[in-house]
């Protein structure tokens, strides 16, 4: 079933002769997978989604794309959460997937160069043959160039820090309507030789130009890992123990998780196969990780642990209340089960937000009641990488409160993105990116002033019509 | 006695009245200390240095400039070695030292807020009180905004990148010539909110606008570190030795240096108070630093490193010759009096390169063959970061080798810098950042596409004469 319009067979061939027949899909059936991003279905309905497999394609897209007056889209593994990589009717998507040949590790430099379109689990593969990684961990399976266009964090940025600060080349083809072609920066540890222009890249959205090859660098994959739930009595209390773990265990800190009890019961009571290290469920639960080299060994990280939890552990109103330890990764399942947890329990409004760290439960607190009071249907189950101040506040209304109140939950989203943007000078968009799902909140909250110089710089690298943001403005 | 010209009295006025008569330097004595950097002498003679003290005043003296048709060149602590921040003959310079009132740190959050002008000394001994440090870590003692301007790198990048990788926020005060404040960031470990301008300004040399205050990221101040000093057979075994450490020790190895032999000789014959850990000198040595929290003891950490070095000192050509340990600060001495120890020894030719980890020292061996060819009465003196494959390409003149051969060392720079970056793929630049001392090297080496476009992004945030480097293609 076709859905494509007769006087586009012209641009459709022109695409089938840059990037062959089978790499241009226009029935509706092959584009339904690439009308869904993470947050599920999204998108218009492309012109076509073409899928270049190498840089000349790309380039060569681009140029057609300015001559033909389309809007392109670029699209990597259609795991971002805001939309930047869905079309709207009529776009052409670029689909990198198949930009995914060059893998190379360099062992010895400790970085990798891979296609755009290599996934993070097929980087870490590669990386694994010599003892490395890369450190930016997800939940989710994105490709490098979405990771680059979202400036991704994860759960371990607290000891590796996000895309950004592990970028050391990309490859990018300018949507200046030439296709432009750009190498930005070297595969070097250290490296200053003027403005650097590939930030720009990092976090754009695919709206800056289209990273075709990245090289990062990887880290040693720890030889001992050792996780650890932990029970509080009060969320407040979690600068106490974030206070002594950093403290006392300095580098090998690798991850400070936080879930709300809400959260923690719905990955517990939804997904099958978790077991619940503590009943009744706490007042709030930490996920920690530590990591260390070869010189280790596990039993010896762990009475480190309990020698430096021991003090927190006493007293009737001892701050912990209980710690299960884990030398596998059935703690971690828990904590990747909250999202499912929460899709089981009803319909999710999802809010990617961060804090200073020593804001995080005051904000918590704050907005909760404001939430019962204004929007009392909405349940938070708010969870996240509170190491960094990353929060994922999420709300749930539940299945057996009846059909959602659409205008109920802007309502919700407004109280939450006001409070913590206006009020805590926090973030509206901790490491989700912006897309077309938070560009208003984009609008909203960036200075005019920021807006009209990052429009201005934006018009430099894509002059014509392409990607989904328009970083100005508009 | 005075310099300035009774015509620029009227400017001169001005500028007494923004920043008051005693922030207002003209006479060539006061002016002598701001007309060198880390190189020594090097700048012309400004019509006036100002000393502003806030932001306010930053923000009159760019308007002031542009009506006048000045030049302004921004200066912080005169530490620099790219001279970005030295004068020509009646430019203004703003000096940034009495810029330095602000300073708050966020224990909780493990970040502080500091003005421009505050010196990375100050910035430790305030973070010190809360058991936190920056951890960019260098030799010299620089301000906070001439570290921006920098992107200053030095010793422990490996562990905690550069300044880049540990910057949350900028006030700047644009360079347009109406004096335009800007907040770029927010001081949040996590934040993705478009396009972050803030890192156009990280290595601009002061030359996109002026820093007025920052936030950046600290680190836990480690409880025990230990360094270690390794004697090597072989410069190439360089490898192996990382290789073990890294994988055995992850995230506790802190910093990674190498000094040649003729490096390591001119430190220990010319700067007092040293002792020699080796005799004879080895082909090649390396400092080692490990860093932990509280949780471990020196003992404990020294015995680990003797394990893992231990199969590397077996049999008749083991690659370790011999290894001296130190739980205080004398080894890193014998490393920071390397710069001394070449002054010393005579003229020296500073050349601040890098390369992937696995080149450093190939790259090494290539280039002294092709110096003791061409310019025999060079000697190379290298030593480095080459943890991260940052390399002082540094060479000496000696003082019994008669007058300097000016052509000659200009024949030995090209020398070294054409091996690396064009034969090698490295960098003419690793981290002491680009001015008016190495501005041909970016115009010889950054291709004419790239700085087309840096210069039209600088235009954008710099659009009147300001600062000493234009990135574009002048």
């Amino acid at each position: 079933m076709s859905t494509s319009l007769p006087s586009n067979e012209g641009v459709l061939e022109r695409l089938r002769g840059i990037v062959g027949a089978s790499n241009v899909l226009v029935n509706s059936d092959d584009l339904a997978g690439y009308r869904m991003d993470g947050r599920g279905m999204g998108g218009g309905l492309p012109l076509a989604v073409v899928r270049p497999v190498d840089e000349q394609g790309v380039s060569a897209l681009v140029r057609l794309t300015a001559d033909e007056g389309l809007r392109l889209v670029v699209q990597g593994a259609c795991t971002g959460l805001a939309g930047a990589g869905l079309a709207e009717n009529g776009d052409l998507v670029i689909n990198l997937d198949r930009l995914s040949r060059y893998i190379s590790i360099d062992p010895e430099n400790r970085t990798a160069t891979v296609d755009a379109g290599v996934r993070l689990s097929a980087l870490n593969a590669a990386a694994a043959e010599h003892g490395l990684f890369f450190p930016v961990d997800l939940g989710a399976d994105p490709s490098l160039g979405g990771m680059v266009a979202a400036n991704t964090g994860g759960a371990r940025l607290l000891r590796y820090g996000d895309v950004r600060a592990n970028l050391m080349v990309l490859d990018v083809v300018m949507a200046d309507g030439k296709g432009t072609r750009l190498t930005l920066g070297a595969p070097l540890w250290k490296n200053n030789t003027g403005i650097d222009l590939k930030q720009l890249l990092v976090g754009s959205g695919g709206s800056m130009g289209i990273v075709t090859r990245v090289t990062v660098a990887l880290q040693p994959l720890p030889s001992v890992q050792l996780t650890a739930m932990v029970a509080l009595r009060d969320p407040h209390k979690v600068l106490d123990l974030l206070r002594v773990l950093e403290g006392g265990l300095g580098t090998l800190l690798t991850a400070f998780e936080g879930i709300g009890p809400k959260a923690f019961e719905a990955a517990l009571g939804h997904v099958p196969g978790l077991r619940a290290p503590f009943a009744p469920t706490p007042p709030y639960v930490v996920l920690l990780e530590i990591s260390a080299g070869a010189a280790f060994e596990a039993e010896w990280l762990e009475e480190q642990l309990a020698e430096l939890l021991a003090p927190l552990m006493e007293g009737d109103d001892a701050p912990i209340l209980d710690v299960a330890i884990d030398h596998r990764d059935g703690l971690w399942a828990i904590r990747h089960a909250v999202p499912e947890g929460l899709r089981a329990s009803g319909t999710v409004v999802a809010c990617d937000i961060a804090l200073t760290r020593g804001q995080v439960m005051r904000f918590r607190d704050d907005v909760a009641a404001r939430i019962a009071t204004e929007v009392p249907a909405l349940v938070p189950h708010d969870f996240g990488h509170i190491g960094d101040g990353g929060l994922h506040y999420n709300c749930v209304w539940p299945r057996d409160s009846g059909p959602v109140d659409a205008a109920a939950v802007e309502r919700a989203r407004a109280i939450i993105f006001d409070t913590v943007v206006r009020e805590y000078g926090g973030s509206f968009s901790a490491e989700h990116g912006i897309g077309p799902r938070n560009i208003s909140n984009y609008r909203r909250f960036v200075s005019a002033r920021v807006r009209k110089l990052t429009g201005a710089v934006q018009r430099l690298f894509a002059p014509v019509p392409g990607g989904r943001i328009d970083f100005g403005m508009e």
